[in-house]
């Protein structure tokens, strides 16, 4: 079929066409498309190399790029669209650039395979894309740290969910700072171990022709090209390392994000979100619900997902490419998008919640948040810890009964407990006072 | 805003709209359109028991009915797109259904919650497509079979990829028959457990209305109503046990891919596969890549992927509904279209294949595929088959050094191992004549 | 080496003794004992086939059977321990049957190989434990319908953890009951789908002796025997389904585990977990933490993790039997280890934890929790539903600024709102009233 | 009870004894022995600053230092086994040291809680565990390379399995030192992340007691001590990245032992195992099976699995400590486990294994691996490259028909097919020559 034939790049061994079942099957359905760029600008790189090792002439390769700038111009204009009439998008480029300039497209090929070119333009999507997350990162640590000087309030502290000592909000908030600042870490590092370029790597061989693959490499900002040829088409390391960071990215935020569910329900009533990132019940007209926050805890799991897709994938195949990577697209694709919108959602959620300081001091106060602090003024008083401990679990369990804080017991109750509780200990025991002994003031 | 308030169905408690980015991230952006037909069969059924219950008189029940099926048939027709500018297909099912009926479009969502009403709507389209995926897997089992039927052949069986005993290919294709059989039975006991249907459940506490959920029930082809409201809202069990199914489906489909990979193969060279499936290479003009078989090994990960999404966007989720469990949609839907898909690419595959009987008879001859056949003629003579078992293998340990089969042993070697290797015994390790002694007749 | 020999079946073919990392890694480290007797168990069976087939004399299978019997009573009562000295269970029953009953010992192996033998084993220990489960499932199921019916108390009922409508304990209690009796159903379907017997299907390709594997198979309770003998030496599709089944119950677990640590919090103060399921903190005395529900929520993320390791360990592996498979045992073993002791576990916090009914009928009160059926009388009183869902929006903001419940607004403000709302609508929503309106009764 | 107050560390506060299953479930029922060594080591640092600050006399210290050290000399000697009596591994360490120093020994968690406790035992084994995976790797990699020199040999490579251009085993061997390698850097990456010390967060807020927590970090080896408190006792983040850079190492694993497998198969037959990694059959006597590398294969498998688990158990969870976060313990140490010996064993099987190099050359001559050449050839002589393609493409057909190779085809066939195509073609397709053009001689 004249028209199959024009639209595929390896038609000349096959005596039937293949079905649409496969051409379904096989292709990406328009889904890759933000692989065009990438692609484009991997092939003006390899089009400067042909032309410095004297494959192309000056004028050839000036216009190859023209041809291949304007496709990508008309691309992104709407002007030239990419439907299905094509297997991918590296043969989007291709057959436009040969109906655009006329025979000398046919060379652009040369010295080069759909398995180093479609690598490369996968590593140049991962390192963009990594690197506008890492600036996002940046960027939500420094409104996490805005927020946390603005909010200095005590709150309970919980382990467990229990309340179990007074902290402030600030260095809770500060807690999740010190989470992002690592994922930025390790998406730096993520980024340093993919800093070589596949292109000259061919099917999986190298080539014949006599390329300069450095210089390649040194255009399109890799710091050298790859080692081993049947390693350059065949790695997908960069994927899966990226989308790992991601899925722990997401798993922060998802605790961000059931923090801000918590804090926002009529029982905690720490914060409210700020309307813009909540919505409505279709039925129950009262209900404002954390959509946001539950949003991009459910997508975590999405991630955690993409992540079990791509290594199952690359599992137990042998060398060099096999047709199963290809599967690595759209798991990355997705994975990048749920994590650039959920970090846009909570840091604008972050920096937009109404804090209620005066429910968390409420809380505090009904906590025992200082039953440590009576222990180690015990200890102090000379007590060994472990039998302070005992003590004061004692204290705890009558004050329940009595309903009652520590701070409200008389000193006869006190002193009935132990006499080294004199009445200093309710100074021991305040809980401004508390947070400025021993490092404690750290989280001032 | 007043556009955002008409496209929105709980607007009336907010001061602030929510602003693009909750838009975005909140919205399915077209990608559940699959969703609009089951949404429009759980209304009709809505209203046939709103008015059989004096909700809506006959008359109002017939406008809402008529509105509902000429959505779905302009829909489909494509003269009434879905779009971005609806939050999700409930909204834009029932925003045009009162734009065209007026008034009383209002009124079907009376004794109705989204919450309900999208478990309804997943529950229905679960059921539709696991059904056509048993019936998929049936219509398989009964390609394989006359493929076996078709394909005698002695070939070499193997255990850790060496070649271990002589089987017949059609009992190797019966194995991929058994696999499937067991998938279309658990597909069904799948079906067979989400047969309650949740309408009427509300929001999640039922509803003051006068309704009657068994009729709905009934209605749409479930044997009753979900007993509990809490859990008919929030239960997506049956569509993580489908895509269990699903991702156990793609197992077996992973094993016949590799399979069908190895044995096109030039080492393996046992069957060739149709050109419609495989795809050539751009750079080498002699490849002929088993693409289609590749294909559905690789998105095997991706439905165990998906596997993992859905099990960790319900973990630790309170009751009832949360925002979570949103993320179920896509998951499910891409499980769907990979199985579906690869169902039906590999049943074409290998009703296609050109087997190679000479090659696998070659296979089985070099094999030492009669080596256990040995150790049991000694034990028949008596030997214990411990003792058997040494025996044979250091005759298998003398052939490779003289580069000879079992076979091609003389009778004086023979008789060097054992006494009890008299001439009959060649006729007991004959690869036919194996094939009729004790069960093994069972693979003929 | 003597000893190597004495402790490996398979011994003769090999010029070098595998090193001491082989070992170490091939072996199962004792970590299997659990399989000795169901290996005991179906080599009993085997030899009752081997008498009746005529290949072993009554005498024979008689001194055999004593032989096994022996082994595992010894197993039991400590006398024959499991040590590393044996490569596999397999090996330390049959090495320990041929030191006590000498040469007759080795028949035990005729006609059987360790391919049919392991997947047996495992079948029958899946079946047994898999029955368990079901049966803690039933039980669990009655406890919950007894707790529920002791707990009628009225309290809020939660989406997006936002209170939402007024439930009763009973009813949430009941919700869980329904999700573990569609896992217990599960359980059921999936011990129907393992009900062939491998045995007899030798180590791929069936065995030249004259068994009867339908007789082997009825002995051991199962209904056939496998109908294919690649598939059924290489199946572990019950395996994986069986833990799929139980990933479902685990996510059930953990979201019951999470509403009781929720509810267990000084926030929610919903109930208190008895003592014994509770723990403390090495340094704040106060603290009384839900580790026993705490800890069902973590290792649910095991049983999902044991179901990837599964589904991964068998993607893309030809037929018939590969090593690979032998990493079903310790990730079956240890997923229903986690099961059933989480069962336990939950049906005791569930069965004596102490309800507070009056906090959850505070709970109620200030939540709005009447705010649907506000809306609900406007349309019993014509308003069209979204109409009213609109204006009870505005009415909540103005309650939520004034600092009152909807029930707390005088008749003036009421009128105030809509003319429609009149001193009526104080019957309509008082939450006694409203338990007894349309299907709520169900909640009863 | 007496003796559980004994055993337990927070026994005061609580009425009743926990009962048997939360004994069982709670504890770590032994598994967790690694723990012991550096929970001692940890607390020798604390010790070391408790003196330094005040807290104990330099007496008190030694005495502190003494048991502890004595505790580990003893529990490694066998002398004091680590039993099911101690709820966990800090139990053991501090009731014996109870035992054997008196009082003072009670001083020993003054200003340490278990949080912060547990979580620097965790990284101190993760630490010490990383470096020596990447010492392994890094030794591997001399391994490789210098297996890699020892076998020039030309083979064919693969693309989708199908044999696709001359590389030489060099080549090949050396893209899996490239893979490791990177895998090193990863994990060299991974412990650049977790240089902080929790040591001092105490359970979740910092201490009142005067410590300097700088000074422990210091002394146990890490760069600072953690920044935030709640983030300190509550980070998981190292356990997980480092099992994720064990899952990618465990992919690139299962891939060199597919590689291994399929090499050692009958059909390809370029390499033998050396028999110390293979093992037999028990009932086939000419078996030899490649189980070493098909166990690395099959536990890659659980390295996926654990990650999962470790990702879902922190999924969704608020701060700080929760108890979910103990089940990070075996995930990470079951990892590592596989990690180092199946680096071990593939170390070794690479090492030993047997090259064929004849029947490498054999399957380079029968698979076309030079039709990418010809293509080159008509390129150079002017033809456009998609031109060549095509004409090669049926050149292939052409030659599969006839059963000859490219180099067995006439001047006169030659010509047929294109004038281009002169004598001089066979230089270009000679495979020695090949690999001497373009950037091919890099795999010499």
């Amino acid at each position: 079929m004249a028209d199959a034939y024009q639209t595929r790049l390896w038609g000349g061994r096959f005596k039937e066409d293949e079905d649409a079942w496969m051409e379904r099957f096989n292709g990406d359905n328009c889904a890759t498309a933000w692989l065009i760029e990438p692609d484009v600008t991997g092939s003006l790189a390899h089009v400067e190399m042909q032309v410095k090792c004297g494959m192309l002439t000056l004028q050839e390769g000036q216009t190859l790029k023209e041809g291949l700038n304007s496709i990508l111009a008309d691309y992104k204009a709407g002007a030239l669209p990419y439907t299905n009439e094509y297997e991918d998008v590296h043969t989007f480029v291709e057959l436009n650039l040969i109906r655009r300039v006329g025979e000398v497209g046919k060379k652009l090929h040369t010295a080069r395979s759909r398995n180093d070119q479609v690598n490369t333009d996968m590593k140049l999507f991962v390192r963009q894309t990594g690197r506008q997350v890492a600036g996002q990162l940046a960027r939500f640590c420094v409104t996490l740290t805005e927020t946390a000087q603005r909010n200095p309030w005590i709150m309970p502290g919980y382990t467990h969910l229990q309340r179990a000592q007074v902290v402030t909000m600030k260095h809770y908030l500060l807690a999740y700072q010190e989470m992002l600042d690592r994922d930025r870490r390790r998406i730096v590092n993520a980024l340093s171990l993919l800093d070589q370029c596949p292109l000259g790597c061919g099917a999986l061989a190298g080539t014949t022709h006599p390329i300069d693959r450095t210089y390649t490499a040194k255009q399109l900002g890799f710091s050298s090209a790859c080692n081993n040829f049947l390693d350059g088409v065949s790695d997908r390391d960069y994927v899966i390392e990226m989308t790992g960071a991601y899925a722990l990215l997401m798993m922060h935020l998802s605790r961000m994000a059931e923090e801000l569910i918590l804090w926002s329900s009529a029982e905690f009533g720490f914060i409210t979100l700020d309307d813009r990132y909540t919505t409505g019940s279709s039925i129950m007209p009262q209900k404002k619900n954390a959509d946001g926050a539950e949003l991009v805890r459910g997508r975590t799991g999405h991630v955690y997902g993409n992540l079990i897709t791509l290594l199952t994938m690359m599992k137990g195949l042998p060398l060099a490419y096999n047709k199963d990577m290809q599967e690595d697209k759209e798991a990355y694709y997705s994975s990048w998008e749920i994590v650039r919108d959920s970090l846009e959602g909570m840091e604008r959620m972050v920096a937009t919640m109404q804090p209620h300081p005066e429910a968390m001091a409420a809380a505090v106060k009904k906590g025992f948040l200082n039953a440590t602090e009576v222990a180690d003024y015990l200890v102090k008083k000379g007590m060994p810890f472990r039998d302070a401990h005992g003590l004061v679990g004692r204290m705890v369990l009558y004050c329940e009964e009595q309903g009652k804080a520590i701070e409200d017991l008389t000193d006869a109750e006190l002193a009935e407990f132990s006499p080294l509780l004199e009445p200093d200990v309710r100074q021991a025991i305040d809980y401004n006072a508390i947070l400025h002994m021993g490092n404690k003031q750290e989280m001032l």
